[in-house]
């Protein structure tokens, strides 16, 4: 049931990148389920992780990796999230990262690894590591699009992008996979991302390009609220590109290359909204007029997670009043609502308090049938402003969820 | 499909109050939709009200005329809400409440109007006033369970109860009715509710009693996360027992009425959950070991609005790794994670930081089944708790809110 999402084109190679996807039996049924990148020597790394205290066994030893070595392997599983897992799902992680060292000939310390699937039960480490000199030896920088689709869940489609920019007059690619579709909300959600650049940046560049990026993408989206055990975003520079270094964000390109990086992770974001489990519509919210970004926000989400709201668009009934509602629970101090304007896409549906006068249920009914919808919301308290994605909630919805583990 | 929720037994009546319902056509199908309470000089009356910025025509006449005079008359309609009306809704609210007041020989400010129902619509104002005549001449104290039922929207059940208590030896009536299934959050939700008792107590002193009972029960519930526009609850002291007058909360039979008063508030605000919309289970989220109520009530409401908790409860799924997540995700500064402990009723699902070695998937399968669950997070941080109560979430609320308007 995506929304206006269609499998990734070819995905462009960067170079200093290898993939490889693999069936470790991760699943019932015969699937790749386990997945390989391998980084060169000499890239930077910077990562986001899940704010979620209960962060899965994968994601402190990723943290605690990241501190002591640069990156040169990812170890990615789905299936299962070896969250809530103990101390066990320590001790599995790390032989798990142990045994991909041993294959590659790196420290222990040089695995990333990252899992994504049911949470509460021990993973499988004997599947893994069987299945690790497979994937070694079938390293390859086309291997993109079937890492994709080797970390989906309840992903329908593989989440994939490429961009290229100039950089003095030399090629830079920028390329990024993604996995999620549901436990989606702000401050990372089930979602893995995997973004890789051949441009020249420095770490500590590198990782103010990724906030900035998933602080307009990834941390704008919801598609139920949750936010998960698991969540993961790591950007690669390889460097490969031999374009001019990008140390700071006050450098000549820096705005180029951050601005490519950030499209990519937007798309990928948007991706994982279009494909939301159940989503049969695409819903960008955009709150302006705000006396702050975070009020902005606060009133975005109100309304992309207000179940009243998503099924009044699953069902395509311009029920507006569910929209003024949610913004009038959403606890904004001294709400005039006698300014607040709030349209459906070209469509104003309130203005001094109540329903616009120029409105009529036929044309929000023109507007509820599309499939990507824009709801505008004018505080006129200020001059801030806030975007983003959700999608509707519909049965699907539940069945999915309440299905997933049978 | 209610859960553990029958019709009301007889409800008793209270001794200056008389109550009558009919139909004034504001649904397509012939039902009641119109209600009226009828006051007796000398009764005392409380009342809360949404905190929602786009708050209701009704809820601010009601609040405004509660600061001018005593109430004497209650005017009740299902079947649309008079909210997000604009200055149009101000003047029909007006205009039905002084179409009472000259039926009734009253003071405009002495009626008190109520909504309920869809948003955005002009309130059939003619169809309203024509019923008055009819209503007034049927009133009679053995109305309640005839304006329950006249008042429920998605509601499947009419929810009521009565309670006795002695005073002095004399009995003491409390009475209450509401309404309620959906869009509902704490800070009251999309409900109304009616409470009398002949008991004698001052205003002040009933407005500290329904404070007390509002906060452990009303403001206890979630459906949907969401909250109306249009919610009420008003609470009525006729004194018609001539019982001691309570005019503060130190006064010897004050704590006897104010148990009373909040057991119906509980009883009722659990019934609208019981009738939540599609609810196929109750459950109860009980937070206990926190360092302040305030932390207690957050974590309480990330799994109580938790769709993939809520989903689980639906499945009958022991998916404990989601509650885990929710609790992860509350937001609680410094949370030692090995320290919480969590329970499906009787079997501990999670310690130390991941599943309990004592859980089995067979022990969780065992308590899914059940109709009404507890969950109890123990977060060993301080001696705070909060109890919440909650539904799950199905196919049907989807389905219910997805064609609430056709």
């Amino acid at each position: 049931m995506a929304v206006g999402l269609t499998r990734p084109d070819k995905l462009l190679p960067i170079q200093g990148i290898r993939l490889s996807a693999g069936c470790a039996n991760l699943y019932n049924s015969q699937r790749n389920d386990l997945a390989l990148i391998e980084i060169s020597v000499g890239s930077a790394c910077a990562a986001v992780f899940t704010t979620n205290s209960f962060s899965a066994a994968p994601v402190r030893i990723a943290r605690d990796h990241l501190v002591k070595a640069t990156p040169r392997y990812c170890l990615i599983n789905a299936g299962n999230a070896n969250a809530g897992t103990g101390k066990q799902g320590i001790i599995d992680c790390i032989s798990s990262c142990q045994a991909l060292a041993e294959q590659t000939g790196s420290t222990v310390q040089e695995v990333l690894p990252f899992s994504t699937g049911v949470i509460g039960k021990d993973l499988p480490v004997n599947n893994i590591c069987n299945k690790l000199p497979v994937l070694f030896n079938s390293l390859s920088d086309e291997g993109w699009l079937n890492v994709a689709e080797a970390i989906m869940t309840t992903d329908t489609l593989p989440k994939g992008i490429s961009r290229t920019v100039e950089i003095d007059n030399k090629t830079v690619t920028v390329t990024g996979i993604a996995k999620g579709s549901g436990m989606i909300r702000p401050d990372m959600a089930t979602m893995l991302a995997f973004i890789a650049t051949d441009a020249v940046i420095s770490r500590k560049a590198l990782q103010d390009i990724l906030s900035y990026s998933v602080n307009r993408s990834f941390n704008r989206i919801c598609v139920d609220g949750d936010t998960s055990t698991n969540d993961a975003c790591l950007l690669i520079a390889t460097g490969a590109s031999n374009t001019p270094a990008i140390a700071s964000g006050d450098d000549k390109n820096a705005a180029i290359i951050r601005n490519a990086i950030a499209d990519v992770c937007l798309k990928l974001a948007q991706a994982i909204v279009r494909d939301g489990e159940g989503a049969s519509k695409f819903i960008t919210v955009d709150v302006c007029g705000g006396a702050s970004e975070d009020e902005c926000l606060q009133v975005a989400y109100v309304i992309a997670e207000s179940p009243l709201v998503k099924t009044a668009f699953y069902a395509s009934d311009p029920n507006w009043g569910r929209i003024l509602a949610a913004v009038g629970r959403a606890g904004l101090k001294n709400l005039d609502i006698d300014g607040i304007t709030i349209f459906l896409d070209e469509v104003c549906i309130v203005e001094n308090g109540g329903r616009a006068s120029s409105y009529s249920e036929y044309l929000g009914q023109e507007i509820m049938r599309r499939d990507e919808i824009t709801v505008r919301i004018q505080l006129a308290r200020g001059m801030s402003g806030a975007t983003i994605w959700t999608c509707d909630l519909s049965n699907e919805y539940v069945r999915i969820n309440a299905e997933y583990r049978n």
